[in-house]
C-alpha cells in the first residue's frame, strides 16, 4: 500500500506527525541537530513563528532509555510528546503536549503549555532550522553543490 | 556532460551563485518568495545568521526590465548582483555587490556593503526562509505530506 514507510517505528511517527503539522499551517523539519548538539525528532514552525518540539516515542524502552529530554525544552515555546496507540502514557512527564501518531498521520490529545523563547534565542534557533532545511534541499537538488561545500 | 542543466539562463547563474555561496558555508535557498511578496533569486544564510540576497541577471534586458529590485534590498543584510561574464557591468547601480558567475560556479568581484537588518525583522526573514525551504523539502521527501497541508 505504501511502499515508501520508513524502517525505523520512530521515523514512522515523525512522518505521521510531520503530516499532521503541515495540516495545521506548521513547516515540520525531521531530525534537526541544532547547532550544539542533541538530535529533536520533529521541530515545526507556526506561521507566526512558535516553534514546537515533538519527541516520538515508538515504546516504552524507547521512552525509558532516554535520559536528555529535558535538554528539548529549550529549543521550542511548546514541547510535546508523540507515541502511538498502545504507549503507556501514565508514564510520561506531565506538564507536557501529547500526541497520538502512527505512520500516515497524527492528533494532538493534550495541547503542551507555552514557554515562550526570548527573542534572541528564537531568532537563533530559526537561523538554525533555515540553515539545516536549506542544506538538505540543495543536497538533493544539487548534489553538486554540496560536495563543492565540502571540498 | 551535465544532464541537469536548468533550462533558464537565469536559473543556470543560480546555481552557480548557490555553490559558491555553500562553499562559504552558507545556506542559499534559490526562488524565495517571502511573506508579503516579491521573488528573491538566491537568499541565503551566514553560519552567523548573516542574510545576503542575490538577484541574477542573465542580459542586459533582464536588468532594464527590472524596475522592483530596490525592493529587494530590506530583506538582506547584503545585495548582490549576480551576471555572467558578458554582462555589461557598467549598467548596475554602484553600492552594491558583484558576483561573476556561469552554469558550474561563481566568485565574487566585488563585496556588498553592509545594511545590517533590524533583529525582529531579521528573525521574521529567518522564520519564513525556515518555513519555505522546510516545506519544499517535506514535498520532496513526503509528497503526501503536502497534500495533506492543502485539503
Amino acid at each position: 500500500m505504501d511502499e515508501n514507510l520508513p524502517a525505523k517505528p520512530g521515523q514512522r511517527l515523525q512522518r505521521g506527525v510531520s503530516r499532521m503539522l503541515a495540516s495545521l499551517g506548521h513547516a515540520p523539519l525531521s531530525e534537526f541537530v541544532p547547532s550544539g548538539g542533541l538530535r529533536i525528532d520533529v521541530i515545526s514552525v507556526s506561521p507566526k513563528g512558535e516553534i514546537w518540539v515533538v519527541e516520538c516515542k515508538s515504546c516504552r524502552a524507547d521512552f525509558i532509555g532516554d535520559r536528555k529530554w529535558q535538554g528539548y525544552l529549550e529549543f521550542g515555546d511548546r514541547f510535546f510528546w508523540a507515541v502511538d496507540c498502545d504507549f503507556p502514557t501514565n508514564l510520561l512527564p506531565e506538564g507536557s503536549g501529547l500526541i497520538r501518531a502512527d505512520s500516515w498521520g497524527a492528533e494532538i490529545e493534550r495541547m503542551a503549555p507555552e514557554s515562550r523563547l526570548a527573542a534572541a534565542r528564537r531568532s537563533r534557533i530559526l537561523r538554525d532550522i533555515a540553515r539545516v532545511s536549506t542544506g538538505r534541499l540543495l543536497a538533493l537538488t544539487d548534489p553538486m553543490g554540496i560536495s563543492a561545500s565540502v571540498s
